[in-house]
């Protein structure tokens, strides 16, 4: 049994316990509360510090860590097109493997615990969540090109029966790159197994509008039209909505996942958060990947999940920080159906320390905004998933040297680039 | 002497030298380039990571780290004339003084090696800096209540007289808070020394909008008219701009400060930094007082300033991350007229470390890009001013005991909110 002492810590109503402490027994919560007499293997001083509930990092693609900085300052369609479609092809299973690693060494430094993947090789990134002990709910990504329903099918049993830190939920890429067929399967399995749906929605208004050419309405009502999210899911992205839209994503319990630096870096736009938290939808963060954002910090998607709609809504006071931990924490859980939304007895233990001895954190008018207004990386002082430390003061422990994983990585990146001179240029 | 071996360095160019070392002679750059001997009183392995000029900070409020958390969400004047006004009465020149090393601790976390500082208390101030080992060139900050002409031309002869780390350059809070006669006054000062005035300037559009009801022109179009800008300066933030606006400061080689963070937070707006950058304005990036960011981090500011005006111009190429560092470094150190702009042997020896040894900064496809899109305060390993380290591994050498520095900082808030009781609320 781990005991954290000395403590804050953010309680499932969002206040401030002082002088608490929390025990963790195997991987979950055993006990918050004041201090009582207990036999433990490490007790850790927090030295005054706040215990908060990880963050859930609610839409990513963790093994694209090779193409951060690598096609940046491009709009959308030509980043994708033209820069990360043909990188992509060279990847392998194992280069995702790493890759993705990569990722989850960047996240815990974020106070990140869990994340909501999609991408194209499950199996690496499967095995790279059980190897580094942290938590991940895969989401397919079918498409014209990639996968198809049938895959996704056998995914969803495998990846749900593969180990306790990982699960799967149905999901598809986006409208704009999977026919109607292909959804109208996946809208059956969603039927067959009771189950979400996933999928990128609305990012760009192009795609919207293309969407809208093509089957008469709105990617959101063609999702709804087909079935696809009767059973719930979680919509990537959702800047280009219509009301309509809205009130589907409100009916069917859909949980809209923004991604504030990666619609800002290309030039997307500011999804309505506001406008969707006032109308009762579901909202989580997510970073998005790191070929777009490019960082793989939930620091800066929650401040800028607040400045951004200050300035889309013209209005200081919009969506408060307060609001925005809620999202980024409790939300993104629900989103992933993992039992880590709040510090709680019986709850997982995914948890972050916030180390307020920095000055970014002085003083403490509100430690809640002075999280979400100052906040960054720096202030990560350990981070625990599934009740194993991964992160402890700047060191890793994920069963992999750090510096060798940089350089795996480094050398799988060289290694695409070089294959890719003369296709690509 | 101090020698940085095993380093990468941002040359004067923006490129980066592989395998170079870097050697401080007092407070100066001896030399660069490739090894050769030398006698040393210290030895500083970089592992590889990356040496640059430290961030210019070219506009903030200090001492205003008392208000962080304080009065957020509110909109400008709200913000002002409520809440940061009637704190503001209460704070003493020892306040004052403590409030300011703590933002000069949270500064040099986030590789910024000066600042272009404009508040109420100079003394306090160039005091606080002179102990701490920073750089600051203070501006004036002369308005209807506080302080006057007479005393602002004082303060330029005593600041500019103070000690090699402080300077002083004239100014105004802003046209709002400013008659005219005040101006005009200022302007006869500016005329007499020959030396740019610096200023707030259209930030918010009802600004902008009541100087035209009042003087029938914008506040640059004022400000030239005054002959206030006849010797360059500085305006922040910049918002709200006109054409003839942007002609004028180009004519008078006046930099505009932006402030990114600030102007999302407080819905201002968002700077038109691709069109002044296109039409030849110089650019400075600013991170505000911590009451209005809240944080002093150049890397959320430099972010923004790219990130911002992707979604201004709806186009994902604009304002590329390596003009911004350019911002940040260089013409930072314009507007404060100091000799740190790049690494070069001569200038003085304000460096900053960046930590490559970090997951978001891997792989290294474009380590500028890198610094801007994923760069974040946990990358600073170092932090140098005027050849001192004042900053190393997370400690801090500024002549105070940071927990120390913590808890005074504390009481001086708790003593001022309480005794704002009763008159605020």
């Amino acid at each position: 049994m781990i005991r954290f002492y000395n403590c804050r810590i953010l309680t499932e109503n969002y206040e401030i316990a002082e002088n608490s402490e929390l025990w963790v027994k195997d991987n979950k919560i055993e006990y918050i509360g004041k201090h009582k007499e207990g036999v433990f293997e490490r007790e850790i001083d927090c030295k005054g510090n706040i215990l908060m509930p990880g963050f859930k990092n609610a839409h990513t693609h963790s093994p694209m860590t090779f193409l951060r900085s690598y096609a940046d300052d491009l709009p959308l369609d030509r980043w994708l097109n033209e820069m990360v479609f043909p990188m992509e092809a060279r990847l392998t299973e194992e280069d995702a493997y790493y890759l993705t690693k990569l990722a989850v060494a960047e996240y815990i430094c974020s106070g990140i615990t869990s994340a909501f993947d999609m991408y194209l090789f499950p199996h690496a990134t499967a095995e790279a969540v059980r190897d580094t002990g942290f938590r991940m709910t895969l989401c397919g990504a079918v498409n014209n090109f990639t996968s198809s329903p049938k895959e996704l099918e056998e995914s969803y049993i495998k990846y749900n029966n593969y180990c306790e830190n990982v699960s799967f939920q149905l999901g598809f890429h986006a409208e704009y790159t999977t026919d109607r067929s292909i959804l109208e399967d996946i809208g059956a399995i969603a039927k067959r197994y009771r189950a979400p749906v996933s999928a990128h929605c609305s990012e760009t208004k192009k795609e919207v509008e293309e969407c809208i050419q093509r089957h008469g309405k709105s990617p959101v009502e063609l999702f709804n039209d087909l079935g696809l999210i009767d059973y719930g899911g979680s919509l990537f992205h959702c800047v280009h909505l219509s009301d309509k839209d809205i009130e589907i994503l409100k009916e069917k319990d859909i949980t809209a996942v923004t991604n504030p630096a990666s619609n800002c870096k290309l030039a997307s736009g500011i999804a309505p958060l506001s406008v969707l938290d006032e109308r009762g939808v579901r909202l989580a963060i997510g970073t998005d990947g790191p070929a777009s954002n490019n960082a793989l910090s939930m620091f800066r998607e929650m401040y800028l999940a607040t400045a951004l709609q200050k300035i889309r809504q013209n209005d200081a006071s919009a969506l408060v920080p307060e609001r925005v931990i809620e999202m980024a924490c409790k939300n993104g859980a629900y989103a992933m159906g993992t039992d880590n939304d709040c510090l709680k007895e019986g709850r997982l233990a995914d948890i972050t320390v916030i180390d307020m001895h920095r000055p970014n954190m002085q003083p403490e008018n509100n430690i809640l905004k002075n999280i979400v207004y100052s906040g960054g990386n720096e202030n990560i002082a350990l981070t625990m998933v599934n009740g194993s430390i991964l992160y402890e003061k700047g060191e890793f422990y994920i069963g992999e040297d750090i510096e060798r994983l940089y350089e795996k990585c480094r050398s799988i990146t060289e290694r695409i680039k070089k294959a890719s001179v003369g296709t690509l240029f």
